[in-house]
């Protein structure tokens, strides 16, 4: 893993926990994007060469506004950047961890992400992120 | 705040989540720091221009050991490095953010720190901090 890609805090109020970063780190976000694979609304923020991703749930059945219902706002995951996304997978596999998805999948930000389960990773809800090179 | 300096994980059993995090990371820690003034062992990892602590209590009072009672193991805190902590600190409070204390305290790998009150950050642990330069 090469870079702490970014962290990912849920929050309840996407607008006003938007001034309150813009706020707390001093910059402006520079992306808003809807996730609709994920039923996410989420806003960016570059600090140094990582980024702070703010997450607010757009659905009932999204993952964020579960959740939020269970555990309030606050950290909900880090995600790490991989040169490799597959031949990440198969080795944290091979070293026993549980993987979220089977294949890599379409995330926010142009990246290829894979979820590895928190019970896995002293309840780290962990990333692995590729970015997606278009041809 | 220049950069996502590191990311605080509270862990039971310091060991275990060492070799946990080694497996997970693809990298060996750089550093154990007992810092006695927060009653924590510490565990470092570097991952490009950020750092993973790993945070164990080492006493009952500690915030770590409370931390783990209440919520158990996961994600403590973020930490943004800062330039100038004190006019960090003097920018928060007059922009309305609740610091946890009134002046900079030394922390672990030689940096002095100032938290911010998660009330105070959509539900987020914020650590400032500063490297400490040896005159």
């Amino acid at each position: 893993m090469t870079n702490l890609e970014h962290l990912g805090i849920a929050v309840q109020d996407l607008k006003a926990a938007t001034a309150l970063y813009t706020s707390l780190l001093g910059i402006a976000p520079y992306k808003q994007e809807h996730v609709a694979s994920e039923t996410v609304d989420t806003v960016f923020f570059r600090v140094g060469g990582s980024k702070i991703e703010l997450l607010a749930g757009t659905a009932p059945e999204s993952a964020i506004t579960k959740y939020l219902e269970k555990k309030g706002e606050g950290i909900h995951h880090v995600a790490f950047e991989v040169n490799d996304i597959r031949a990440e997978m198969a080795r944290l596999r091979a070293e026993g961890f549980v993987l979220l998805n089977e294949e890599p999948k379409r995330g926010a930000d142009n990246k290829l992400v894979c979820f590895v389960h928190p019970k896995s990773a002293a309840g780290v809800l962990v990333e692995l992120c590729q970015e997606i090179i278009n041809a």
